[in-house]
């Protein structure tokens, strides 16, 4: 039991265009390839096709849903946590994961970001948000090229922790 | 991937007298012997001897934890889900659960109760709290004999489910 | 800003028969009444009952919402508190309390007492569930005779917090 | 009670500079002068520079806390709402509100505004946090000139809502 897994976070908006889907897709069997288990918000859009990725992959994956219903995780859930705690939920995505990968820029996704920081759990851009203050940018999202990129500089770090 | 996994939750408190850790960790293990997953809270007491008891048959431990370190789980989860909620993460324990077997009386066990029985979700007692009021007994936490008739109770209603 | 308030929660369920909401609208004014802030869930049944006996003697009322609407709050709340949580709400309903008084036995109210007697805030009982384990009862609810009784041994045991 | 209160969220770190703490507290005070209720997370900082300047005028204020302590909030808080939901308390404190002022940038402000903008809830920037993605400009957050013209503004989306 003491081999423990490695937990990487997916998070992006319940909608998706289809280049970001293709997108979430890659990073979700990217982190299956490697072994590392996939968390995220279980819903639809990034997450669904992150999980589909993964999934497709044989990897194991973790939807921690707002609702209080099962059903409602996308169907490549493997792991379904309903907390019932509406989209207080995303600080629990956030903090079971090792390291998070940022894709896109949904509003939930930018909540989800501030909560990782704040945590000190690494984020990995991916076409998501840019932050400043003052004139003055927020380097602490590290920005991947792409989908393999973005899984090895979070395993990297999620190594570390 | 649409083969779902059925999980079970084990509900008590995080201090355990022997005979209550020893009955806590034939549930586990009954629990893994079915295929079930066992879901908790992840922390000691009955929790970490049902999750020792599910793992020592190679069954799939979820804790999902209060605190904001995946290091307080017991050493027996295979996946800590970290939700940083506190207590309030009670209903999450019992909503991503099909039946919940509820072992001894801590408090935290009857926030648990409560929260399955509003929920519809089944509740099989063992040495646990009995309810009732102005003289009339509540009848819906369905009491159990041992381990095994309690997994055996809580899988029929899950599949029912 | 230094005369601190006494905050007194009234737990019960969504729906109430005509003498538990008499009950729960005596217990609302008697606390307005010693000056105490009213602490609830901000729904119907016990809850709008104690607000409006409240409300009438001008007392003030703070009703902690599940949802993510405050017009979903009955209309006696006079500071709706949007959590957005759901039922993970009812453990803040406890904690915001110095005590707290339980009206009736809906399941909800049953994890508030979890809650409380988990969090060491007294709770003061009317025609609620009484608890007993291996057929010793749980001694830690304290009986009361009347809506006055109630809030005079809630306040009392306020006080001491 | 029909004359309802509007409730204004003050949004910022629990660390402040001399020149932030000051300008926080001109919002507070510009706050009860108005006649709002102020809505913060009730801790140090922004919040209590805040607290501090509506409670100097008179006006009511609400702490949402994220632990388990009411001794935790600031000393200028009237009303302590105590969560023990850690961070995730910060969507009640956006959902509380019916517009929100955001003031400097600390990673759990980020997390707020994001909370605020997905669920449609005003949100006032003063020297806050600016977001683009993919070089566009996020435009939802409002930018004021200072305490007054931030208040004014907040207080304008409010009475719309």
């Amino acid at each position: 039991m003491k081999d423990k897994l490695i937990f990487i976070g997916v998070i992006g908006g319940s909608e998706a265009t289809a280049p970001i889907a293709k997108l979430a897709e890659e990073v979700g069997r990217e982190i299956a390839r490697r072994g590392a288990v996939l968390v995220c918000g279980g819903m639809a859009g990034v997450m669904k096709a992150a999980c589909k990725g993964a999934s497709r992959e044989g990897g194991l994956t973790i939807g921690i849903l707002p609702g209080d219903d099962r059903k409602t995780a996308n169907p490549y859930v493997k792991i379904p946590i309903v907390t019932g705690i509406g989209y207080a939920r995303n600080v629990a995505v956030v903090m079971t994961s090792h390291a998070v990968i940022a894709i896109d820029g949904s509003y939930g996704t930018l909540t989800e970001i501030g909560y990782a920081l704040q945590a000190g759990i690494p984020v990995i851009g991916l076409d998501t948000w840019s932050l400043s203050i003052n004139g003055q940018a927020e380097n602490n999202i590290i920005p991947a090229k792409n989908a393999k990129d973005a899984v090895a500089k979070a395993m990297a770090l999620a190594n570390k922790k």
